[in-house]
């Protein structure tokens, strides 16, 4: 059985994933999931993921939502191709953990309320961002970037000099924040941040996955 | 070096921790560190976690933070000893990761929201609940537990027939929930879920780390 991944070509959890399955060169088959249809909230699919939610992983052994645990399943059970994603030593893994955390816990609630406000609440209801939210989350996120920039003030990456999972995890909330927010400075105008960025953004697995299925 | 705990007993992350180190048998320092007096934000704490937050791992190889990261790392650190707690094979440690993935992003979210408003918010600013916010996280608690209920129909735990990080992550929140938050019978009304927390909440490792430091 080929591996497939269930979701639509622009949900940043559905890239995250894809992504990862391009870092590994393993072959996979996107099946669209209407969403506008409501297709995922539907039996067949909530048979999938209870929680009736895009992306969902497939293959011969496993079927598994959440897009942090897909992307970890993809990185250990492809350990021996494509890019290393996990870190050698059991504290370089650890530390990997620690910034999918920090990405979990921290940088995605900021940021994906940014995305939602200044860009997918237009187009999924037509209405404008509700300026308190966008206020509050910019503190947040603003707080987060500092540490950021701390962080890759220090190291290269997130986890050490190494591209890893926690890096990868970043990818499709900044894409959409830098280019569709009107609030790119908060990523360009820290140095480190922006550097780290230009860096990650431009590896060909997020070039690809950004142009996946968008025909 | 022992292994070192900065934190507080009461603080539902660091109580994580501690119950991990006690179903591996692993010694600990618990570190107090006096939150009252906002040592958490002082630039001796910010070394150790820039987010000021407890708790803070230390051992002779690392230092780490974020609660599920730690967890992670202890269990695999000590993989050899104590309970197992991570899976047996890469699927069912795909399972695992899965199901604290949804503790983190799904269940936590909402138990935490309603504990801050039906507990903590008293204790920390003398202040009543925000009923719109509780009805709010009561309605998304209630989903997420409609499908803790499906799930534990078909397994034990939540990753399968044994106990994992993923049951472990669920510990302390639910405990303040059950015993605080007046609204106890989200848990108890659904059999299975309630059959599932009065067998972990019962294990000794969760018995001693709920009396921990409380002299
Ligand atoms: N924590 C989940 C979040 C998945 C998620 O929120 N997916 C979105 C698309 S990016 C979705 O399916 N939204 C539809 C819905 O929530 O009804 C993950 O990381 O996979
Ligand atoms: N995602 C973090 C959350 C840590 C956290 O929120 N800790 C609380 C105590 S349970 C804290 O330090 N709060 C103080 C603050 O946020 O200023 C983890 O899982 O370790």
């Amino acid at each position: 059985m080929a591996v497939k991944v269930y979701g639509i070509p622009m949900s940043t959890a559905t890239r995250s994933v894809i992504a990862a399955l391009i870092e590994k060169g393993v072959e996979f088959e996107l099946v669209e999931v209407d969403m506008k249809a409501g297709a995922h909230k539907k039996p067949e699919h909530l048979k999938l993921n209870p929680f009736g939610k895009v992306p969902v992983y497939q293959d011969e052994d496993v079927t598994l939502f959440e897009s942090r645990a897909i992307t970890r399943y993809i990185a250990t059970k492809y350990e021996g191709q494509g890019t290393p994603l996990l870190g050698k030593t059991t504290t370089e893994r650890a530390l990997v953990d620690q910034w999918v955390e920090v990405e979990g816990q921290n940088y995605h609630p900021a940021v994906s309320a940014l995305n939602y406000q200044l860009f997918f609440r237009k187009i999924f209801s037509g209405e404008g961002p509700d300026e308190a939210a966008v206020a509050v989350n910019v503190e947040k996120f603003n707080a987060v970037l500092d540490i950021y920039e701390a962080r890759l003030t220090a190291s290269k990456y997130l986890a050490g000099d190494f591209f890893s999972l926690a890096d990868l995890g970043h990818f499709a909330h900044t894409e959409y924040f830098v280019k569709h927010s009107g609030k790119s400075d908060l990523i360009t105008s820290r140095p480190h941040v922006a550097a780290w960025w230009q860096d990650i953004s431009s590896r060909p697995s997020w070039q690809k996955t950004i142009t996946y299925g968008s025909s």
